[in-house]
């Protein structure tokens, strides 16, 4: 079964392309209320697929935002693990729109890619999943129980996922949650995801006069908000790239000599990092690597600025306010309650008094560590294996997925973080892209990883 | 024939004030390419209004940018005063547009106030030369030949009134310059204005990676420009409000202990400042008081940030490259050609390594002083005397008007710096306004003044 399984997902490659190229033309933006419709578009759509695999109890479940998109199959018995499969069918915003070669939404393969937004995260992670399932289903049973938590809010901080979960504990219950939101390493090197930093999400924003002034007229007279926004921004950092936050490092684990050595070893290097970014020279604290930086340590970075004038030309402007989004990414044991509170009392310190300052916490998620020994890890890692012919990295990502840290803390499970985009997949920039061979690749080793748990 | 051109003035302030309006209603935004109808539009009206007046050799004339409106009456004959007056009808953008109570373009009287774009900064102040020459017109001959230079491109640096000063040598050839682009300090003080600041407009944009990243993936391997941008603003001021730029003060005339001492005896107090910008603290070097670090001292302002994600809500992004705006207020001896230089010097010493930057000049002017003892600026003084029934004080002011640098270079004459906008009138602000009871004061001045100067 596991070989007719294999060989109809070999036969129907061109029909799941087709398939995910429609679900990618839905624009289903979850941070703009103009996409609200999108949205629930999408969730229908994803609803629609998991009938069609013969999924029972398929419903759209409502929560405070996006709507949850629910399935099951339970027919292998109490006595066989149950996987709840994770997914999320919102995508990040597009602009700068003008960057883009093809628009966002019109999904286009060239070469060995497919361009779209979501397409690599995580539209084409989901439908890799579902894929890999719809193949064991048509040739037979599925070797193990699946349930389908497909959310709408994962790109803005899955805000009311944990509400859900809370109040679905049963619904939800299972082994242990495959997560397909975490990368490989490259379309050659199939790797696992162990660890994930948290984040903590916000808006700080300066205000100087009452209202924009003439720079002539005041310039030199009243503290510049943005002068004073580039000042608080230029402290958060020491020379060495270490994070000035009160207490920020307190609660950071150390790194062993054997976690240094296990960083050491990854087909990680510094070229690699200068080619996937373009940057002239690469930039972080002293004292570490740039993959321990990555997946062991925690950051603080400028998401956006907003002052004053920023049309073409120029505008004689002293502003009245101006705004940063800054976000951090934390790692275990650091929670985004002691960050909100550590990021309050550096402005309270240093702020000066000639402007005044609020600072409003948008959303955020701790950091999560899986042990290797779970049993999902265990069969991903043998499929990954069987797949590519080589033995996967064990990695700690950079990245941060709210969903693994609330399925552990409301369920007590952990997560099998292993999904099939690239580094260079420009998840969250424009021209994100999926890797087709790897995707294809992905779906064998999903369809290998539930025969592996029987 | 004073006392009827006061008179006519009286008679006609109902007019005078709906004439206003009517100018007021065109967008001509010099600086926002959309606009080019509008300032032609506003060019037409202008040369409308000298023709109405019966000015001869009225004419709009094309620069490198937008047009020149100009017109004579040389009926004074060679042996009286030649006076160039000046104005600009072009006006500062509106945004924040939701910031205004009424829309910028339609003029509207609340109290003693009217409000809307351009109404103080000057197309008012234009109207009130031309209201004070037609009061005299209609009852007489003018005491002294005028020539009228009225410009379109004040509120982007006057860029190519320079070359058609040059040009226009003959044409324009005067005994000196009538420029109300200056206010009064308040509806019962008035001053003439003898020093203005220049200006150096700049915009500095730095660039990391050759995309937006995902601020996860690769957070705390690469420089963010944001910060990076943060760090080179917080950089160009010392912890007492001085500029770090490489020799910035080298030319900054010295105040002597006079300078210092009328200054002081200007009717202006910190409290004033305060009510005026709405700042908790007022903020500048500590060396000097408000009324010197905006008359006597440089400023570097930032007028504008621009950086990544600044919509509703979050996203997680590292931003691939970040702006400012920023203006230097330079001040006798210094020039926009030194503070280039010393801006890309700091810029070259302290920008790291791991982030690109360029540097534009957008536009600038140096700085201006004017002898008390200019024919000008004593019919000014005697006029408002008469007036307002008090001397005006003297003042140096901390805005920046190209014609005035152009003309003394081009022409060797200086400018009587006198108009009737109130401190607290927000130009370039959103609701900018026009005391009417000042304005109609300020064209009786000005029919004085042309008297006075017979």
């Amino acid at each position: 079964m596991l070989n007719q399984a294999l060989e109809y997902a070999k036969e129907n490659q061109e029909r799941f392309l087709t398939e995910l190229k429609e679900v990618l033309t839905i624009p289903s933006i979850s941070t703009d209320p103009d996409h609200k419709a999108d949205m629930q578009h999408a969730a229908e759509w994803m609803s629609a697929q998991l009938k069609s695999i013969n999924m029972s109890n398929v419903q759209i479940m409502p929560t405070g935002g996006h709507p949850v998109v629910y399935g099951e199959w339970l027919g292998a018995g109490k006595t066989s693990p149950t996987v709840l499969i994770y997914g999320h069918y919102d995508v990040q915003p597009v602009d700068p729109l003008e960057l883009w070669t093809n628009p966002p939404f019109e999904p286009a393969v060239i070469g060995d890619n497919l361009f779209a937004r979501g397409s690599a995260d995580m539209k084409g992670q989901v439908l890799a999943s579902l894929k890999a399932v719809e193949s064991i289903m048509k040739n037979g049973d599925m070797p193990v129980n699946i349930k389908w938590l497909i959310e709408g809010e994962e790109e803005i901080g899955s805000e009311h996922l944990d509400d859900f979960i809370k109040n679905h504990k049963e619904l939800l219950a299972c082994n242990f949650c495959l997560n397909t939101d975490a990368g490989i390493l490259a379309s050659d090197e199939p790797s696992i995801t162990t660890g994930l930093r948290g984040l903590a999400y916000f808006e700080l924003r300066v205000y100087g006069p009452s209202k924009d002034l003439h720079s002539g007229l005041f310039g030199g007279t009243v503290h510049n908000p943005a002068q004073a926004l580039a000042e608080l921004i230029a402290g958060m950092h020491d020379k060495n790239g270490k994070i000035t936050l009160p207490g920020f490092y307190k609660k950071v684990r150390k790194l062993s000599k054997k976690e240094h050595k296990d960083f050491a070893r990854l087909p990680l290097n510094n070229k690699l990092y200068l080619e996937q970014t373009g940057v002239p020279a690469l930039w972080g604290e002293r004292k570490f690597t740039p993959p321990e930086r990555l997946g062991a340590r925690p950051t603080l970075e400028i998401n956006g600025l907003l002052s004053g004038f920023t049309g073409p030309g120029s505008k004689t402007v002293l502003p009245a306010w101006a705004m940063a989004k800054i976000s951090c990414r934390l790692v275990p044991d650091q929670t985004p309650e002691q960050t909100i509170k550590q990021l309050k009392k550096y402005l309270k310190e240093k702020a000066p008094k000639d402007i005044t300052w609020e600072l409003e916490y948008l959303h955020g998620a701790g950091a999560a560590l899986v042990s290797r020994d779970n049993i999902g890890i265990k069969a991903m890692a043998k499929s990954m294996e069987t797949v590519w012919g080589k033995k996967p990295y064990f990695l700690r990502e950079g990245g941060s997925i709210g969903v693994v840290v609330q399925l552990q803390k409301r369920l007590g499970v952990d997560s099998v973080l292993s999904g099939f985009a690239l580094p260079d997949c420009d998840a969250h920039s424009p021209n994100e892209k999926l890797h087709l061979p790897t995707w294809h690749k992905g779906i064998d080793a999903l369809i290998h990883f539930f025969y592996n748990l029987k």
